[in-house]
């Protein structure tokens, strides 16, 4: 039986991913009148009197919906809702495993903005946080930006965002072990999508000043006449030397190179003609843009990408487990930029200067420390931002 | 501390009644690549090619979303959808535990409702079937019906067909027990709403001929002039004799009470006006209709009510896990008519006609045969009747 054939042996025999158990004993009429009636009405006039009190009496402190519309899952585009459902279950099974949180797979059958938006909006009280997932770009920007302005609790798209966090988190170790500044460096990306548009904007905000956006069509400038909202909005925070052409020409004497593309993008003769000791995160899934052996038999210095089988792993679940965790604990009604830096120096920080090197940058997706430190940082960033309730 | 109090700091120990668990092992990054990627795309795209395979890859199959909009909780009324949360996750306790669902909890924030039913039917791909909950009348038959109309997973209102099952099954009994037939009886109830009415259909579609609905106003006529669009449909297959007049008026002679309406609407005076050894069904809640020693005194042969703490307690729990376990296992479209009179016979037929007694004609809702029972004869139900997908 091959990986693929156990895979989807594994998934029958589960049986779904997850399941929905009770904390409540309920042996004898007397434990039925306690969890439902009579008993349950005090609980629910409590909360009828102040909203907040549903935090304390229900499971919503804890309880994240993973939300998609199944139009961007994994790298197989849009399958639809009850396809996407897999992911979304996984993704549950991480957030409890990594993060203790509770996560509820809802998956929308509709690609509408607004219809997804409703969807959302109306559920929001029963949730402590939203965590947006595989929905396909541009609509992802328009409906978290949406959600944002209408829930009073966290919404965070995880595809933008947690990738961010935590390749940022591992771009501060690969600059610190190659003795460089965020402010100094020239960094181009290949992909312009939902990650590489987050992963900038957390660069820019941590003090990134030069990059250039390659899509598929080549550098990204402003008055390029074929971008869409969110690529014009990032030419106006980019390549402000107006560079124009191909990747491999706008890749020349950079220091990172990020990829958020597609495989082979990035050729062995390009690694050669960027800085000395360049850093690359190829991070295409499963195949990179260039793989780790022949990037770095080119010259790079470090090397990271999203696969578990070479060293320097950047994986979401550092992140957003943490991040939920860290925002539920103080009932913070917002993620906000500076709990995500915040995120992202928790992440870096668990590794000394001392223990760095060029195949360690990052921790283990399994290092038991990150959803922790991730959490206790995001937490206090929440409360020193105002954006936290208790 | 009393019994309030208690209710109280037991939920606040609970923290939440419900909790979501993982059922796939994640201890390693072999696991990691099987639960999620890239392991995970396996079932993505045997979904994405037939969409009922989410019954196999998925949790669907056994998951039941809960749904409110907290406008009628208990005896609370409109208190809203976050102060419903605690009776949600109560049912979504009692699904599990006596029917081996997952039920998870919706509390929408909205009492419009276009906005009711295009949530749910947005999310029907993420679940088995649709549990309504606490929705107050006249809009609950609209959602009821519109779900019905647009949605491929069964849509049930406990509030109406939960009741109505098990006041039918109670019934049965009770008539087996006092020597009567449906069809020969005269039934009479105080009150017209959700339950009233569809304890009223399933009756009639179980024989009974002879039924006059009283609301606050008294007898409810063809023609009163005064009735809503439920009311009125109930008026032409209802008291065929015109009667008019209060309760009290209507109830000489008849054979059952059946209420579902406010404490203390009926008198020992107006019992002892019914047929002899007349059957009396007062489940107002907590404070019946009138008490049960009350109603003895006056003669009733037999009385059941909603409370544990009498005799023939009419429950819901003796219906929904069973309807739904049955529904879920058929993988049932709809629950249908059908369903629920089996399910009614099925909770009945489990008292021998030799253990029948006036103390005795229901279940306890603690008897573990329930349930299965139950399961059994609606799966059957539904394969019999085409509903059932495997």
């Amino acid at each position: 039986m091959n990986a693929k054939e156990f895979a989807l042996k594994q998934h029958e025999e589960w049986n779904g991913k997850i399941e929905v158990i009770s904390r409540a004993k309920l042996e004898t009429p007397e434990d039925l009148a306690v969890a439902y009636t009579p008993g349950v009405a005090e609980p629910c006039l409590k909360i009828a009197e102040d909203v907040d009190l549903s935090y304390k009496y229900t499971r919503r402190h804890n309880m994240v919906a993973v939300v998609t519309d199944g139009s961007a899952v994994l790298g197989l585009g849009d399958i639809g809702p009850e396809a996407g459902m897999p992911v979304m279950e996984g993704k549950c099974v991480l957030f409890k495993e990594f993060g203790d949180v509770d996560a509820f797979p809802l998956c929308i059958r509709s690609n509408d903005v607004d219809e997804i938006v409703n969807t959302v909006r109306l559920l929001a009280g029963s949730f402590g946080g939203v965590n947006l997932e595989d929905i396909s770009a541009p609509r992802c920007f328009e409906i978290e930006r949406k959600l944002k302005e209408c829930c009073d609790i966290p919404i965070f798209h995880d595809d933008q965002h947690g990738t961010a966090v935590v390749t940022a988190a591992a771009m501060l170790n690969a600059l610190k072990l190659t003795g460089r500044k965020l402010e100094e460096i020239k960094v181009v990306t290949s992909g312009a999508g939902a990650a590489g548009i987050a992963i900038i904007k957390l660069l820019v905000s941590l003090g990134l000043k030069t990059v250039i956006m390659c899509d598929r069509k080549g550098a990204i400038y402003e008055g390029r006449g074929d971008l869409n909202a969110e690529k014009e909005e990032m030419a106006k925070i980019s390549n402000r030397g107006m560079e124009k052409g191909s990747l491999a020409d706008v890749l020349k004497g950079a220091d990172v190179f990020i990829g958020v593309s597609a495989p082979g993008t990035v050729t062995e003769e390009m690694v050669k003609t960027m800085a000395p000791n360049p850093i690359l995160f190829p991070m295409a899934n499963p195949v990179p843009e260039i793989m780790p052996d022949l990037a770095k038999a080119a010259g790079a210095a470090v090397v990271g990408t999203g696969r578990s089988d070479f060293p320097n792993q950047i994986n979401n679940v550092l992140a957003f487990p943490g991040i939920f965790r860290g925002a539920l604990d103080v009932r913070a009604k917002d993620i906000n930029d500076e709990m995500k830096v915040a995120a992202a120096y928790a992440i870096a920080g668990l590794i000394d200067e001392k223990e760095l090197t060029p195949d360690y940058i990052i921790p283990n997706p399994f290092d038991k420390r990150v959803a922790k430190a991730v959490a206790q940082a995001v937490a206090k960033a929440a409360r020193d931002t105002g954006v936290s309730r208790i």
